[in-house]
């Protein structure tokens, strides 16, 4: 496969610029599993506070790099200073918070049922378990968080924090920042005294060198942030595998919002202003981006599509991360215009750069979207879709055949109560998040927060990619039957030198 | 695709019995996929109480059934009889276990991180998570526990305690056992007023039940238990949805035994004679028989060899599970005989029955196992290979070289510590479970308990099979952003109505 030498574009500018970045070949690519494969012994056993001193290290490196990281960012991605500083900290953020979640090691999920010699008419054995990191993680960052979901960003660190070495596919939509946080991570590697091996940064813009990441042997997952054709094809090859391993891909939401009649009544204009303003951050260019608009149809939905239709008229234009996802927002867009009995209500201002996503928002009657499945798929960026619905039987229908989200959202009033009340099941099973009166872009990392939900929006429902039980996807259970004690890993010997939460009997 | 229709075998004499059951066509199983999932939404938010309490119904059921399911298992599987009553205790157990689970609410994983409005630059938004079930689960149970891997067993049994409603693929090699059991549930299902689609039992022998079942859209996950290549197929298929689901498949595994210096020269002849007790039980009819010997070789070694020798020589035949599972077993053992450098060591007695497996138990040195990849393959039933390993070094290499394991076991004295604590971390990358001083055959149903493994003793390392932990594979956690409270699940309440164990911030 041979391809121009990789070099960061700026996406204001369409101006290449920096150095030329050397396509890992499979020599490379091996050698940095080899090495993940040899520190994973070493890693996974060190002790929880020297794990987290780490993470914390990490933090540190990656302030200590300073302005430049973020004018790097910026010139790569197009995204604002306010945005990347904000990105900044919730990157470090996240890693002082998996620091916390390792030192308070419930992770380890000790349990201990003590043995019954005593017991007919069989005795039982000393069963101990613990959760073991699963080996080497290959993560794919996204382009839309160069920071926060990139090289050292949530799957990252949640894989460093189960004791998983990473090799991470770098993204060459902005490898200068790549390479700045890798070489923050690699400064922390060896600050802290860890094999090397513990993290590689592996920069380039081949299929090739993804699928020849996931097929090496000795990767064991595989966290991935991005498109759904991209994901589905990393699962492909985890599956065809002659081990199969987990794959944990973010890929796809519409983000479906229901606008509650009270609700909608009470405040259409409001709503239809501030759905614009969700709807146009950063170019649309989120995961959480609100592009389905749900309600009853009348008056007040009228009110809001008005209140909607005048705020993207007046909203500016944004410079997108890539002339790819600029192009393929344009498709987007283009492809929703051509279909049978959808109307375009408003696109928003044009500018005269390069780049530059124009919004635009759409209106169809629900027995068009419930007959064109294409009216449901992401148009990744700032374009959303008005379903008017005639009446709570459709809307329920409605729901029941959406595919799966990251998240729902309600606006609702006290009168709306009982209907909620009625849909929240659907919600439930089509969502991992669901929001009341607020807009699903902003996604806070804490203990309760779920990034996640059935597919499309990931592979795996079963897992977040944000929020501390990220760390859950890359542990798995092992017992130990009458191990003798100095030779039980910390957690589970007599004495609990780690000080960890263990169930006895199955009671913490 | 035309069969005849399935009637049941006493595989100790090869005839047909009992009434013949018609294979489920394509409707029969949509409308089993369609009562379930109807019963979702009622089953999974039905009290923790009423569940626990199911539960024990479905366990009072089957022990009212009485000696006709003892006397009807063992017509259809030759197992005897004491075998079958205590695969009974451990069936009902296991329910009553799951019940307690169930009411104790620690799987509903509640976490709470309370809004924080005057947070700079950002407010928090008030956010709870909980863990909801998955939907639907189609479980296939084996053929070598007729109760307590199978119709009510413990992929049921976790999969109900989830909250899922359960559609079984009855066995073909137990179809009289499969339906009494079923029976009993339906009979639990009605008792606590549940929804019938609860549970569906599908009785038959086509490959064409299967595939149809995994395909249905309503079904979320699957539960399998038994041979590689009916997981592989489950687990393609499951793939190639257009909504792919998760496998919790437990295939193969030849659980290693590592018979350790100190160890063997203490009490070698007496391991040998154990080593046979544990091989043979059974008929080797378990995923955990111990398939592989791995020792350093010597005069100790000889001695082992030669007790277990005796031992197989002595050994009485049993009747396996069916003819396709002796003739599978053959021509495993057949296989093994005519691999290059394999010696065979020593045959059971041959008994004058049908379907008699006679134990197998062969040699080979190291270098010749490391060469020859079908050497460390599973033969289902009682067959064994013997390593003779030069030093350490190769036989912490052969270790690496190994499939993922249900267990691995060491056999050793004080004096083998250290070499022992140079191989855990080998065998805790290769296996769910690791024994010291016992046989892997014994599986008990508690706490600490890991039935599983890395690939391909099972299709997600992630999960057990056994063990009170079998629940979290049917879960998967939603977060609830500003919901008000009277619409919050009861365990997110603010008043925690059903008191459960609740995270606030990260701490319990």
């Amino acid at each position: 496969m041979s391809e121009a030498a990789l070099r960061a574009l700026n996406p204001a500018t369409n101006e290449a610029f920096g150095p030329a970045f050397v396509e890992p070949d499979a020599a490379a690519i091996e050698a940095a599993c080899v090495a993940a494969a040899a520190a994973f012994d070493v890693y996974r056993e060190i002790d929880p506070s020297a794990r987290a001193a780490f993470l914390e290290a990490i933090a540190a490196e990656i302030e200590a790099i300073g302005d430049e990281l973020i004018q790097t960012a910026m010139a790569e991605t197009g995204l604002p200073r306010p945005r990347l500083e904000g990105e900044r900290g919730r990157t470090t953020g996240q890693l002082r918070l998996f620091a916390q979640v390792v030192r308070r090691g419930d992770w380890i999920g000790a349990r201990i049922d003590p043995a019954l010699p005593e017991r007919k008419p069989m005795p039982r054995a000393d069963l101990r378990q613990r959760f073991i990191p699963l080996g080497p993680v290959a993560v794919f960052g996204a382009s839309n968080f160069p920071l926060a979901f990139s090289t050292a960003g949530g799957d990252t660190a949640s894989a460093l924090a189960a004791g998983c070495p990473v090799v991470v596919k770098g993204h060459p939509a902005h490898p200068n920042t790549g390479e700045l946080v890798g070489a923050a991570v690699r400064r922390a590697v060896a600050a802290c005294g860890l094999p090397e091996g513990v993290f590689a940064l592996l920069t380039g813009q081949s299929h090739a060198l993804g699928g020849t990441l996931v097929r090496d042997p000795r990767i064991k997952a595989v966290g991935f942030t991005g498109s759904r054709a991209g994901g589905l094809a990393l699962m492909r090859i985890a599956a065809e595998r002659a081990e199969p391993i987990p794959v944990f891909a973010e890929m796809s939401s519409v983000n479906p919002v229901l606008l509650m009649p009270a609700a909608l009544a009470a405040r259409a204009e409001a709503l239809g202003a501030a759905f614009i303003g969700s709807l146009t951050l950063g170019a649309g260019q989120f995961c959480t981006n609100p592009g389905l608009i749900l309600a009853l149809d009348g008056p007040d939905l009228e009110r809001f599509t008005a209140a909607a239709t005048a705020a993207l008229t007046a909203a500016q234009p944004h410079v997108m991360l890539t002339p790819g996802i600029f192009g393929a927002f344009e498709q987007g867009v283009d492809r929703l215009s051509g279909r049978d009995g959808v109307k375009l209500l408003a696109r928003g201002c044009v500018g005269d750069g390069v780049n530059q996503a124009v919004g635009a928002l759409f209106e169809v009657d629900a027995a068009t979207f419930l007959a064109d499945e294409v009216l449901g798929h992401e148009v990744f960026g700032s374009s959303s879709v008005i379903v008017r619905v005639p009446d709570v039987a459709t809307l329920a229908a409605l729901l029941e055949r959406l595919e799966g989200q990251l998240t729902a959202t309600l606006h609702l009033d006290a009168d709306d109560a009982e209907l909620a009340r009625g849909l929240l099941p659907i919600l439930e099973r089509k969502a991992g998040r669901i929001l009341a009166n607020g807009w699903p872009t902003g996604v806070e990392v804490s203990h309760a927060m779920v990034h996640g939900g059935p597919f499309p929006a990931t592979s795996d429902p079963r897992g977040t990619s944000v929020g501390t039980r990220a760390i859950e996807r890359f542990l798995r259970p092992v017992c130990y039957q009458d191990i003798p004690d100095t030779l039980l890993p910390p957690a589970l010997q007599a004495g609990n030198p780690l000080g960890v939460a263990r169930a006895i009997d199955g009671v913490l």
